[in-house]
């Protein structure tokens, strides 16, 4: 059975550039079953992107292809990497984009994707996910050895994404990597980093302290200021039937400190 | 054949949410066939949901299954029930969101959905589209017997959805309760409710009068106000060529009055 | 095998409109598969939906059926067509938006779509995308000759879609015609009208001018200000890892003037 193709890009859904990778994918791939991730990446933005990917991937299907553009580099001389990991197939270019999936998957091949025979005939310098991306990925939807598609490589580029910091006194800090739809402000500190601690005396962030843990975003009253560990398994800050985005006025980077006793 | 799912709901495309309920649904039935009907529900907007709902489910082929998630309740007691009509299969929140569907199609099996067999092995407490809602549709598109889901069920929750109500001396009064993207003021008040009226006198909508109905949009001159039965059978306030919602400046819950000749 | 349906809309993503298309199709055609080229579209924007079209279309394997609802005059007298090219299927309004591509491709067939047997049995005066273009795709889809459909016409509406101007001494002006999610300002100028210049003294945008032609975004450094050949065969205006549409404060319609020495 072909596998199924998921697309995540910062193209936006206000152009065709979602709709021409889909057609090229088609072409070759005419069974291709193809689901979108998500296309509203904010343009270039390589931590939003590896984000969405970390907390989604794992519920695919094993053989999914995942195509991952977002790419600020396009025609510059990055290249273009094909990772294999234990379930899962990765096209993306090799910006660090693969970075937090990396914390939770080990690969088991990597390629530098240069062979020319799986491209479109004419590859412009400003729209590889149509004329690269696109028809490598259905190539290895209908089983391409992805040793085919160039020169195997032994390491990634890695990008500095911020880490929580372990500060002296009993202090974690952390920062806001993603905010939702619904205004909710997700962090980088995971649930794995706190579970050691035996007591948290307080959560921070800008002015607000919050002083326990809830267990969902219906927690006390509606306008309540929340902090949960929410479905991607990272610390999220959120109001009861509100956006604390609106309500605290911060965004990504925000600090989000955790003060507990050893 | 297996059948089509189609997915409702008011996580956005800014996010990983729907795709992620792809994967589950697609890793239980690998041939499943997905449509999106709408993702932009307005946050947590029951009302807006019903509407979008009602005015295009009689469109899906027999056999359909509706997964609608707006569930401002997620994380708490609510109950997720599948409702099945002589046609369709809808999966939602007891929240009241099939009311408007209900206003035209009689439940013929209703039931409790709660029994984790049909779950993701583990259910977080804040995104049960991924851990519960996805998975049962899945199975529901592979053939499952609704029956195995839980015990059943004599009634749903009702909410109180706004009505339009006759007043005396020729008056029916309704209200907004869906702005389109082009504008268009989409009232409560369906074709049924004025079919025996001999004569509409006027239609009226903050300091705005309109004395005749059209029948569509190119009615008159470019700029002209217009009141018509659009597609859902709904009586819409319109601009020829323009957007009504900027020219009014109104929004949902405004009121719109119908006066006629008893 | 059944073709490809493409649905290029103003529909948005906010409303059922485009879910309730695709509900039609699939009750005709159960194994319809179906692409989104776009669907946000400028409410009524012909021009733009004639670039999306035309930037797009040829990536699309053969016999794939083009929708186009981009239709200001749904519910007049317009017609609607079902224009065939060597490779494609286009069925759209008569108002002129297949007109960027057919300065590319030659019409094989043409035909004035009026016959109700495929429509559904009611058609609305204003949503002919669910009522006559979603089942006559879906129709189209499984191999209906178009002759069906109605009376063969011999030409199409042409619309006057701006295009480049030659003055007198080396000068060719053009115009923005589509700025894209990134901010880059896509004009009317495409590849081949510049072949064969010499060479090119200045391009000038408002009070910018530009000296070079780039081959990529990533041209100079971040923050340079580009003038290069896109995706699509057009001069685009950009900015190195940034908006043009931002920095430049311009919209569509934003003249673009090339001076050479001839």
């Amino acid at each position: 059975m072909p596998s199924l193709i998921v697309l995540l890009t910062d193209f936006g859904l206000e152009d065709e550039y979602v709709g021409t990778m889909k057609g090229v994918i088609t072409g070759i791939n005419p069974k291709a079953q193809i689901v979108d991730l998500c296309h509203n990446v904010a343009p270039q933005d390589i931590l939003e992107g590896a984000y969405i990917l970390y907390s989604s991937y794992k519920y695919f299907p094993p053989k999914t292809v995942f195509v991952v553009v977002v790419d600020p580099g396009v025609g510059s001389e990055r290249r273009i990497i094909c990772l294999r990991t234990k379930s899962h197939t990765f096209l993306a270019p090799d910006n660090g984009i693969l970075g937090l999936v990396l914390t939770k998957e080990r690969p088991t091949f990597l390629v530098d994707v240069s062979n020319k025979k799986y491209f479109l005939p004419e590859v412009s310098a400003t729209f590889h996910g149509r004329d690269i991306f696109a028809p490598v990925a259905a190539h290895l939807s209908l089983g391409l050895n992805p040793s085919k598609l160039g020169e195997r490589l032994e390491k990634i580029k890695e990008i500095a994404l911020p880490r929580p910091m372990q500060l002296p006194g009993g202090i974690l800090r952390g920062e806001v990597i993603h905010v939702d739809r619904f205004g909710n402000l997700i962090t980088n500190i995971n649930h794995g980093l706190v579970s050691g601690i035996p007591e948290i005396l307080s959560i921070t962030i800008g002015d607000n302290k919050i002083y326990r843990l809830s267990r969902s975003y219906q927690d006390g009253r509606p306008g309540d200021l929340l902090a949960l560990f929410g479905s991607s398994g990272h610390l999220e800050i959120a109001i009861n039937q509100g956006s604390a985005k609106e309500r605290l006025n911060v965004s990504r980077g925000e600090k989000v400190t955790i003060r507990y006793r050893k």
